[in-house]
């Protein structure tokens, strides 16, 4: 490719283009610098460069941006599918995007304005607004002949939206169905009446859910009239669920999300994303020295258990929280499931406090003077596991209550608030028990 | 449904399911008792039977089939898909597999037994075998005739594979570049040539990071002579990506997976899943409490630290076992990167170490008798949260490297480990600098 561009060979450049996938090409160009890729991407078509570029890393794709002249970038802004355009927009300097606005075409930019107006984590953040649609009462074979014309891209054709002169959704039929039908055959009469689909502000766990539950190549958005805004597209969602995922294991480390690849992240951001919280956590933490620090611990056997106490509590936090996150995000179970799910986590938290109890209860008689003193352990182990499954089970409903992501926090508070209480509660059970 | 179940009107049930999405039947019908799901199933066509019976709940899937008759059973395995059939029969009693397989037809037979052999997280289980394929000799027009007539499903027909006589893979063809390219245009000559695809015993993961980066609908599987033996489609992807970050979190929770969703989990089942966990990580702990009681603590002050020196350990740990498991998930980073990941963890952990250490060498001024004792903390402090960080990212890549899954264990784990070396650090640098 190198040696192509070198040679100036723009013919050689767009034929070898040509055979490979875009994401091949943003591939094997990631290495050249900035100069070189423009000089790659001038080569091509408009189609063929507005179809790579999405595939260079997102702050590659911000340095290229900021690297290039109008000239280059008001066609390929224009040639982006809504989508990706956006996810760029969005992470750019303001002042830089306010600046490169008259760039783009004016029935583009509605498009534009519409999506970041729409809040990140919903419906309409996440759509398409390139989709195929139709109207109702032309034949199938007269459908196929107006696809060709329209030539949508390669992720919208294969669901075309039936629409109502006022863009009103009546219903859709997939391309498979149109070129098995007789080409007589009434779109009206072919098309499903059932459609599923999304409002605009729904949220994406929800465009999740549903895509996932009925195996669709592309759900439409409609707003509050039944009227077609756009579409979600499978390849869009599927890349939700990872950033999802990863964000939320990142968060119940205590990590806060990073935007680009563990390798490629700057040890200093690094260093503050994981430093922001590790020193939150250690502020509580101090809390729990010094509540430690204030009571006088006449029984000195007892030290050797805070760790096991605090890390029985700890870990049947941790498992009662990430249970009810991943349900509340595989929609498993719901915010009106909350009693149900009350009453399971502490019917669990009773046995699986007994079940540690007894080994607890075995290794406290070692240590204690007598077995009626080794008896805090087990007590104080029931107690702090019971402790654990509530507040690990409340905490992410409560989170999704306030309408804020039940990941946010959960695991960090949960570990944090089961250790402070875990220790007042046992140093409560010692002293009322020994003295 | 139930009233026209109750009236015998199976033309009616037959056209209200032709209406609903297979999914809106299987939800809608999940309420009625398996006798009434096998009169309405029966009802229906073989196809509506084949396309609704895998959207009910897996373990309803198999209490229907023990309790199907050999005449509703046969139709219905011949019917399903093979990738869901595959599904339910893994789940089913063997020698009850073993008693329906006579059921099945023979070609059919062949299928099952090839999928059953492939490991669990393999392209090869996850792929299916109806895919629609072509030679490369004919025209565009002659194509779509022949896609007529093989009719195959809606999950396969949108790309179109192109194989020579023993099926070896030369090439794909999507079915929207079929339907714009002009009719008397070869095959041969519209069709891509740069496949993507994987190898039948690749594992999930890489099938799951290809169809994410190329965004496509299907992915080609293929065996060492490069012919095709099947595609793995993305609603199946998503599928996998959407229970692998759940079964991922539970793990890292020190939660055995479930198999149902939380709500539907025996209670039985999910102490049992939590409990064997807690367990190991309470004798984990145990080993905590017996090095803390041998150790004689001549300065009282100390005590008070030890949930923090704790937390400060396990919290790092838990970021950087996080990190590295969600980017090799990702695709971020791979094996061969470790020299590269050991040595930002190592610098990580010096700065947030040193960052944590400020603050705890204020809290111990308050408590411990001198400043020259203080230092005692911020000391253990920077030796835990580098012990965290090193076990933290060590632990994924050691799992990695001997072929199991990096969430298997690696944060309960690192948890451990940390807790029992963190003790012992603080210990062994209070003797030091106290005696």
């Amino acid at each position: 490719l190198r040696s192509l561009l070198n040679k100036q060979d723009a013919v050689g450049i767009r034929e070898v283009a040509e055979e490979l996938h875009p994401a091949t090409v943003a591939e094997f160009s990631e290495g050249l610098d900035d100069h070189e890729i423009w000089h790659l991407l001038d080569s091509l078509s408009v189609e063929q460069r507005a179809e790579i570029f999405p595939y260079y890393p997102l702050a590659r794709q911000i340095q290229l941006v900021e690297d290039a002249n109008n000239s280059q970038l008001g066609p390929l802004l224009e040639g982006m599918a809504p989508d990706n355009r956006d996810d760029l927009l969005r992470e750019l300097d303001p002042s830089f995007v306010e600046a490169i606005l008259p760039l783009v075409a004016k029935a583009e930019r509605h498009d534009i304005r519409m999506l970041l107006s729409c809040p990140e984590d919903s419906a309409g953040s996440l759509m398409t607004t390139e989709y195929a649609s139709l109207p109702a009462g032309i034949s199938a074979g007269e459908a196929i002949a107006r696809l060709r014309t329209q030539a949508p891209n390669s992720e919208s054709i294969y669901y075309i939206y039936i629409l109502e002169s006022d863009r009103t959704l009546v219903g859709f039929i997939s391309l498979r169905d149109l070129i098995l039908a007789n080409p007589t055959s009434l779109v009206a009469d072919l098309m499903q009446r059932d459609i599923i689909s999304v409002k605009v502000d729904e949220s994406t766990e929800q465009v999740v859910q549903k895509l996932a539950r009925f195996d669709f190549i592309a759900i439409p958005v409609v707003d509050n009239q039944n009227r077609l805004v756009g579409i979600v597209t499978h390849d869009d969602v599927l890349d939700t669920v990872r950033e999802e995922a990863t964000e939320d294991a990142q968060m119940s480390a205590a990590v806060a999300p990073l935007s680009e690849g563990y390798l490629e992240t700057a040890l200093i951001t690094m260093t503050w994303k994981r430093g922001v919280w590790l020193t939150i956590l250690f502020f509580t933490a101090a809390v729990t020295a010094m509540v430690l620090a204030r009571t006088p611990i006449t029984h000195v056997w007892l030290i050797a258990f805070i760790p096991l106490v605090i890390a029985s509590g700890g870990n049947s936090g941790n498992q009662s929280a990430t249970l009810v996150i991943t349900a509340l995000s595989m929609g498993d179970c719901t915010l009106a499931d909350w009693p149900r799910i009350l009453r399971r986590e502490l019917i669990l938290g009773l046995l699986l406090g007994t079940l540690l109890a007894i080994p607890g209860f075995l290794l406290a008689l070692l240590y204690a003077p007598s077995p009626a003193q080794a008896l805090v352990i087990p007590l104080t182990i029931l107690s702090v596991v019971m402790l654990g499954s509530l507040v690990g089970s409340i905490l992410p409903l409560l989170f999704r209550s306030l309408g804020l992501d039940p990941a946010l926090m959960s695991n960090p508070f949960v570990s944090a608030i089961v250790d402070v209480v875990g220790i007042i509660l046992y140093m409560s059970i010692a002293f009322m028990m020994l003295s």
